[in-house]
């Protein structure tokens, strides 16, 4: 058999990055001609074709779905995992991982090489990078070679195909709202650095609730903390210098490391400062006071996602039929816990 | 292409178990005459030979490492994963992920799955009720077929292979021998029910350390738990009725909770109850006091294992030559916080 040759195969040859590769042979304006030219050239001459494997078997149904998060520490992707692998299993299907570790590169590398005859179809969380580069030329090749995929949680409007989030921004709104009828009203937020599209949606609904209700909009009860890495240094400085009686977390390691920090400043928890986390995993249920937190419900939302996609495998209608897509909104739920326990 | 025929398909069509037909293939005297010859004529009219694509392909290879855990949620699973993970992609290898959910039966197919030519090697740790079945017989096609396996943490002295264990009875031993020379007495051990060969291990070393030093080794001072589900009720009449000092757990999670249940009971920790636990996670961190742990050093773990695996992929010798295999044993550490401070 001929050796197949990938994006990663032509970056690593030309020495450029996969993201200029897969831009050139799309033709993007971003890269200049010379380059477009040389990789052009260079695909041709090893006969490039994205995932031609997977084309030449697309009739043959593998019985298996590739699921890709972008990290396997988090409690909430293996929990979405635990959903699409029980509804699979079910339904007589394996459930194959790989983990993008929010790199772009992985996850284009790990789509390669799922999409060359391994699966029937795709579910993925986007990478932070891929999110931040906003270059999804490799879901487009996936979708228009009619290998079916859903996205759920980290997703993007770019891509046609089926969806599940949740109502993050409704759900922060809902958190926050809590807060202030129980008294609160100088209400801190904790969140990522700018780019995930979710966080993004809870503090759009953090303000919303503030404005609402006639509370200052303070750009300096916003702390932001880098996604993956530990930065104790940045939250002891926030909460040490800061006026709050409740903060908003938009995880639940930012919630018990951060009650961690007020309770050892001398703070009490909930009396003195409240606290909401997103992600309802077993730190919320296990932290001291434990911890008021928003359930997304992943493992529905594994289900949910895993039905949609075989679905999709196994109606495989005529290729002259026009795709239709949904997006399925999971509504997230509020665990009310020791943390937010009684009135101001 | 042929259709290929995998024990699961023999097992569906004959309504038996994978485990039955697995037996039935190795002329099992366990596996009743009738039985085995309908199973041995099935599989000869369906022309199956153990994951007869592979061997048709070993000597192309994949650069795909094949990873199985028994499950996706426990943090020293995932720390394994990221160091396998770190260590392949820096030799250009990609890694990928079955779990077991500590099932025989999913063991058995993720293997068959990936065996069929996705990748050049296997990583893993076995399923819980692959130790209580003790059958071995799909590691042992593997390995007669000269796939490459590591085997970590969950091993068994019945497959030839490289390993990697961390010294289990020792971390244990010496985790008890520091509480009784702290002044503890009357130590508690909290443990999951029989089959997994790590918690025996650590089970042992408890026993030892308190034999040595002349303790008083009481049967109804050790608490077994069921290892995936809840059990809180026997947890709390456990603590409820028993005199103890100091106790020792099996994971994090143990810990975490039976720290949360005596303090509800009103005892103080470290200065009534001590405690240690195993894994030395996010949870042991951010516990109110925090966790003394054992430190297993899952990622150095996964490097290790991830290069016995990757030197044996690329030192492809002569068949006729005499295999030799390893086993690696790696130094658990013990990470002194709060649980433990101060003397009796």
């Amino acid at each position: 058999m001929k050796r197949k040759i990938t994006l990663k195969h032509i970056a690593r040859e030309l020495d450029v990055s996969i993201s200029t590769v897969s831009k050139a042979l799309k033709n993007s304006e971003e890269i200049g001609q010379d380059t477009k030219e040389k990789i052009q050239a260079f695909a041709r001459l090893y006969n490039y074709r994205p995932n031609n494997i997977a084309i030449s078997l697309k009739n043959k149904k593998t019985k298996n779905i590739g699921v890709i998060i972008p990290d396997i520490v988090h409690h909430f992707f293996t929990t979405v995992f635990r959903g699409i692998e029980q509804y699979a299993n079910a339904k007589g299907y394996n459930v194959i991982v790989c983990v993008s570790d929010e790199s772009f590169d992985k996850e284009v590398i790990n789509m390669e090489m799922l999409a060359n005859g391994s699966i029937d179809g795709f579910i993925m969380a986007l990478a932070g990078e891929t999110q931040l580069k906003n270059d999804y030329n490799h879901l487009k090749e996936v979708t228009e070679q009619g290998i079916p995929l859903v996205l759920f949680d980290r997703v993007t409007d770019e891509i046609h195909c089926d969806k599940v989030i949740i109502n993050d921004e409704e759900a922060a709104y809902l958190a926050v709202k809590k807060l202030i009828a129980s008294g609160r009203k100088k209400i801190a937020l904790v969140t990522t650095e700018g780019y995930l599209n979710v966080s993004a949606k809870r503090t759009e609904g953090y303000y919303r609730a503030l404005r609402e209700h006639g509370l200052e909009v303070k750009p300096d009860l916003v702390l932001e903390l880098p996604y993956q890495k530990e930065d104790d240094k940045k939250s002891e400085a926030f909460f040490k210098n800061r006026s709050m009686d409740a903060v908003l977390c938009v995880n639940e390691i930012f919630a018990v490391k951060s009650m961690g920090i007020v309770q050892r400043l001398g703070k009490r928890v909930p009396e003195d400062i409240a606290f909401v986390g997103f992600t309802d995993g077993i730190l919320s249920r296990l932290s001291t006071p434990t911890l008021t937190s928003v359930d997304q419900h992943g493992e529905l939302m594994g289900e949910t996602a895993a039905r949609m996609l075989i679905e999709k495998i196994e109606n495989d209608h005529d290729q002259e039929e026009e795709e239709s897509y949904e997006t399925q909104i999971i509504r997230a739920t509020l665990v009310e816990r020791e943390s937010t326990l009684g009135q101001v």
